[in-house]
């Protein structure tokens, strides 16, 4: 239940406050070049503490590989990699140890496993996603070997919108904006937030170009169905559209099929999947993350016996949970398009025989 | 990977101008009363036909079961169940025997599997949505012993949004209106539409009532994502939101978060799921459907030899897919918690304990 | 819990005595020539009734497919196929109602499900191994494309064993005798224990041909735990060997070590499989069943309310199950191979990259 | 694909001599004391060195937990542990590097994979089964809370088996003898091949007391299926019987059944299964271990590059992995008992009723 993937599966393991959290990769093909540098960039990308709109805690975030990986390639058996936790130290947790913070797991977590971690997010932590970042490093790389590319942006901060989308300009930008017109805006909303100990919500734009046709595997394990659940999966989202998504419900037929020409489709209302099935048009995603629960203002909760508090809390959080997020859609957008070029080929029974003979 | 749950697992076949079609449901507890109408009712609510915001195309839907079922309840073993094709006439297909269909999935199953199944929709049609209704109605059936609920309605057709949700009075609308103020506005503007050759889109609004808190395997098993998935592989969906969904990107965390009092909730922004487990309150989800694709107007495609040509679709087709699609969105929501409960049982060693000695 | 297989994953439904049985195969690759006739053929190799070495109980088993299907080829799509049961004949159950019958699955099935299908065996009857059969034959065609074979029959009856194994022979005999010259005394031990309204064991000795080198997934879906699982969970199997198997425990690793040489093994001691990898060798397996427990003879045996009773069996059953059973034991041995075919096409990277670019 | 389990799922990394190897034990229920001790313990059962009768080579096999525990219980998240590899010195491997050492996977991981780990067995090695033993600590730890036990012991070695079968005994013999009276002519046969620079095979015989009725998902997740795959995929391993086994084929049916009183069964011919389902009697199992491949007399092999060679190995290598494999598949047997318990758990209607209201 903590693995995701069918012939790319990837299982994570470890706590926010535990002594380190890591995951294993199976299915990698051998053979594949493991550019551990390009492993720790992307890790870096989604480490906290880079400017003032992310937490300030800071976490090292060094990965170490402990298998799969001999003389620099894969070898097609399962990769771990770890990361230990180092800046867990021993404070006052009497805070928050008895009281669920609203918003949060601790609730739910509570009540289903009958114990609690209370040093923090314990296994619901955002920190987690740390995981999932390196192991989509690697699906990345595999990508790349087939010349395929997953980017992601942010589209919209607090209900400001981007009218442009320039993948090749979040590079440069601290909050990952894909629309350099509105991204003080955004960045002016975020830190608003902040200084009223508030927090807003955000929305990831994840597309990948050059995907082969043909990837998802119908009815059950369609291309826009993984996606959905690998986004949703991912803290604080709470919606993800594919293509135009919502606006699709308010439009005509007429309007939003996309017609087709020999040289490919007319337009990309479908986000590049149909029936399932990737198209061969750009895969596009909207994701949509709620405003950090981890707020600093007076709020109404309860204690694990029921009583009724209220309660402020303390420490340092993002104030905006969708920035370091886009990375994390990124990672599993990767993860989930390399497991389904592994899946897809046995599709034709003319693939097969070639593949063999 | 046409299967889908984990403990509760269902896995279907056929196509639309196939034998039949069906699907074997494993993992259903023995002792269940299998109550054969209600199925059929529910297989009802779904049949094409009953008027015109609907296909006219007819099909008698009977359901038959095959195995697992003895002297009115559940053994425990795979319950099959089969759908015989009754309206396959043999008719003439040369229409679009080699065109590809703007908006449909003829042109990525094509590519994927390299050949094509030219009478109709095939397996992508929506039409293999009767055995996920006759699973999901069994779902109900297992729901129904815990008190737990599924309902569902259309909130918005064309643009045109219900301003409140009464679940109790679906059944008196033909086109499952969630709010009688707008329903007739919702009719006309898919008449309309119709008239014009043309289709609408739709929002269909599930809920979960009374579900058990714990609900959801987190990490990667969550109840959000996997319900996200559920709902993203029903034909013509393209967006999914878990509570206030794409909303709560635009609003501050003093908003979105929902506190707590002994007695519960205050709000309930997040949709009854928080760190991807219920958390006791209603599980709301909405699913954005695509206006139909098969629409009569002249449009540009290609053929399988990738030759342009203008096409026009013939045939009956439902001007409106949300309409039957909210009794599949059910069904599926249905069948993804009645999983979930079965996956709960071993969270907690007391409850191991209990449970065998 | 009632599918098998990864990549090429079968469910199976039905009981002896209820309407039909089937089975749903998914992840046939398409394109792939379904030869029905094929099929049917190896439905009839099981098929009951035939000689005096079986039962007398005569079932039709036709064979139909529903789906997946299309002008004579797979489609990628699941291929469901049905069989009636033709002789369930309301007969008088009182005799074996409330009582379990010794060796048989009565007793755990009550216990683990709390109630009875008291018709027969109901689902763990032997009856279910058609479908596995049905399935079995299509990925014997999908191996055939590769030039794999599965072959097998009976080497062992009541101790007297087969001194060569000729599977070319195997058609010519009633009872798929290996070896001619013990047929006759394995017939007349077969007859004998019959007479007395006995039984007796035998063992099915498993060939595959040619199997492409590298099949199996390590560590836990290794080609020889595979096939021992798919072995065992035949209706009275009670032992599974690989290649020497139990002699290997008793002999020196100088004498059970394959030496290689350029153009191959020296000798084939493990059975074709090293490390749980096929090594492109004969793959040789030996499967042990247990005398048919039903025997017509007076046994201890207790009722559903554990009421002591002597109880003596009436009916028709196979005096040797090994030999219908070695039918079942091919089936699930091509789809192990068939599966693991698919599942081994994503091991080296340069293989994914020459197979998209 | 190194991964075993459903709702107890185990996922094991790590090669011979890379940095480290270990496992993530995911789905343990909350709530369950996690006894380091008890699981540091069952490695040093395992562990290399302690005599004559094992390698010499020394591991220190120090287990460390890095998450999935709090304050000493299991809080329902992964559980990851990882043992370093501490005696993985830089040697020349000249010897080894382009030569495949007959009986071992590497022909065939190299076939597969297209490179090679030439440091020795790599992830073939049975080394990473120390990660299986830790897993499967936890899993008797589980068992322990229903009070069921997984006892094993030496019952053949070279073909001197045991006559009695005295598990309380095996903690007393340095090679696991289950019967005292043999031993001494087991380790004598074992010393013997050694000095010839020989190996031996031996049989493990496993049992599980007290398990509940009802384990096992029939059809293809059977207890006697799964107990098999587990069994087989252990390195070395080539045979595996439940109950009588091989010999079941060679009786009547008159005289392997059960017969069934009040009190229970009869005889155990059956090995506590019946159609793949436990029937509370003791669970009986045979594992048929390989002699070691790695002997050091002269072989003939081949290079990576096909060409032909005599060989003779050089290290430290077990004279009859048997023995320390009798301990791997104690832990083997664990987990696929607290598997089966917690699939269990969804059988009935209500049960599932009674734990939810």
């Amino acid at each position: 239940m903590n693995s995701f993937g069918q012939k790319l599966r990837f299982s994570t393991f470890g706590e926010s406050h535990g002594t380190a959290l890591g995951c294993v990769l199976d299915g990698v093909p051998a053979g594949l070049e493991i550019d551990e540098a390009f492993i720790q960039n992307e890790l870096d990308r989604r480490k906290p503490g880079k400017s003032e709109f992310e937490t300030a805690r800071k976490e090292a975030d060094k990965v170490e590989i402990l298998s799969g990986v001999f003389e620099g390639k894969s070898t097609g058996t399962p990769i771990a990699m770890v990361i230990y936790n180092t800046n867990q130290k021993s404070k006052d947790y009497s805070n928050i140890k008895d009281v669920f913070r609203p918003g949060h797991a601790d609730f739910t977590y509570f009540h289903k496993y009958g114990l609690r971690d209370y040093r923090g997010g314990g296994r619901s932590s955002a920190r987690e996603t740390a995981a999932r970042v390196a192991a989509g490093a690697i699906a990345k790389l595999m990508l790349k070997e087939l010349d395929v590319e997953v980017l992601s942006g942010i589209s919209e901060v607090a209900g400001i919108k981007a009218e442009k989308f320039n993948y090749a300009g979040v590079k440069d930008s601290i909050i990952y904006a894909l629309d350099s017109d509105v991204e003080q805006a955004q960045k002016d909303a975020i830190l608003e937030a902040k200084k009223r100990h508030d927090s807003v919500g955000g929305v990831s734009r994840v597309v990948v170009k050059n995907a082969p046709i043909g990837l998802g595997q119908p009815l059950y394990y369609k291309l826009d169905g993984v996606l959905a659940d690998a986004m949703m999966g991912i803290n604080a989202v709470k919606a993800v559209e594919i293509g135009d998504g919502c606006l699709s419900a308010k439009t005509l037929g007429s309007q939003n099929n996309d017609q087709i020409r020999a040289n490919g489709f007319e337009s990309n209302h479908s986000g590049g999947i149909l029936g399932g099935i990737s198209n061969g048009d750009d895969i596009v995603l909207n994701v949509y993350f709620k405003p950090t629960p981890s707020i600093f203002q007076e709020q109404h909760t309860i204690t694990t016996t029921n009583e009724e508090v209220d309660f402020s809390l303390k420490g340092r959080h993002d104030p905006c949970v969708a920035i370091r997020g886009t990375i994390v859609c990124e990672a599993m957008a990767a993860l989930v398009i390399a497991d389904m070029v592994l899946l897809n080929m046995g599709s034709k029974m003319d693939g097969v025989v070639k593949y063999y003979k």
